[in-house]
């Protein structure tokens, strides 16, 4: 397994009115939290998309235990929990400053080749980053 | 089983770069298909607000079968798969034009006394209009 | 002038916690009104796009005079103010099921052929429909 | 006059089929420019709604001179031109890691005072804290 965390703050325009970080924001910070997670492997989802390498997102659960308010600094830890072949999988836990998880979650994505139209392998640079993890 | 159906345009900025609906704007999609399910049966969800229930979401699943694009015209139907007590089931299928169901999903939400602070029973209006369903 | 009206619901999830409509979610109003006001003519937006043909936004301004709220049905009205030459001038007003002004704007687009990353003129089928109300 | 400088990375969400951050997420990146601007004063936006004031958006105006990309770092450089009274007037410039300005805008806030329902005064220590810069 590998795992990092990063923080993010919530946006007044990401509340609703009940006060609460709406939960449809909650995707966003996954996202952040894997694509933070690919960078602290040393590499760049953005180089993986200009190279014709989408990740499209497959399936997605979440889990609301506790709301987040405004200004409220997350921790949002990303955990890719197996080594990635054509589907990628990675685990989501988000906590607060009172160290309370108030969120967790998973997601699927594809790796998907766009100029042929279809899904690929995992590119050899990220396994080969992840494979010590996976031992 | 009580099933109501909207249809949703795909706005231009619901889209990212890979010119797909971004996975993150499913959940807006569905909230918009059960706040109209619960119009359809007579009843206002900001009304419920307005006397102090809120409904906020425990968990959601989301399966992303096909992708949505820019200018789409999605139908969004919505089930209320139990009669609900404390909590309300609903499910969700999203097809395109062409019929195909690009997208399902399921949420869990909470009756939650907004004053006293806790979780309540489902209002007695939604329960006697939903009732004729669950027979 | 040409101008044409489109009504849009206040999402949920496009509120803040105080209450209103987040003051960033009124440019996607504005979009909807013009991509509307486009279709009103017979024409397609989304074609436009995929015939090569971007309308990047050059400039926005807008005035928030009253707020809106959840499930606040608005009218978004658009007018285009001028005959668009390489820039298309859209002015909106954005009214309240009271009939209150809450909103007033307008922004500048541009033309912008995509595969030559220059402007271009507006599409001559767009001059066309426009042009009668120009007069 | 007194500056503060913010850095936001675009976010795969905020990017439209375009490619380029969305016109109308600009806004949510003021939003974060000024509230950092209080908090370098060493206050606290959250605190002042706390409180009961709140600070809704009276107009805004924005310059897209050059689009910004997915993954982005951009600065957003937060002014506050006058010192404040019942009003707070804030300018914003956007550049890239490259150093061009993408972006330009201004927006005026009012001081609402919740409870009592009408505008009111800046607070004291928000004067305080930036007279020294309004000499």
């Amino acid at each position: 397994m590998y795992s990092n965390s990063v923080e993010i703050r919530v946006r007044y325009g990401e509340t609703d009115k009940m006060g609460y970080l709406y939960y449809g924001n909650y995707a966003q910070y996954y996202e952040v939290g894997r694509v933070e997670a690919i960078r602290s492997l040393g590499l760049s989802y953005k180089e993986l998309e200009d190279r014709g390498i989408m990740m499209p997102v497959l399936d997605m659960q979440s889990t609301f235990v506790k709301p987040a308010y405004y200004d409220d600094v997350l921790k949002v830890t990303t955990t890719i929990t197996e080594l990635p072949k054509v589907r990628a999988f990675f685990s989501y836990e988000i906590t607060n400053a009172n160290n309370d998880i108030i969120n967790y979650g998973k997601t699927t994505l594809i790796f998907f080749d766009w100029e042929r139209r279809k899904p690929c392998r995992a590119p050899e640079e990220l396994v080969e980053k992840l494979s010590p993890f996976f031992i």
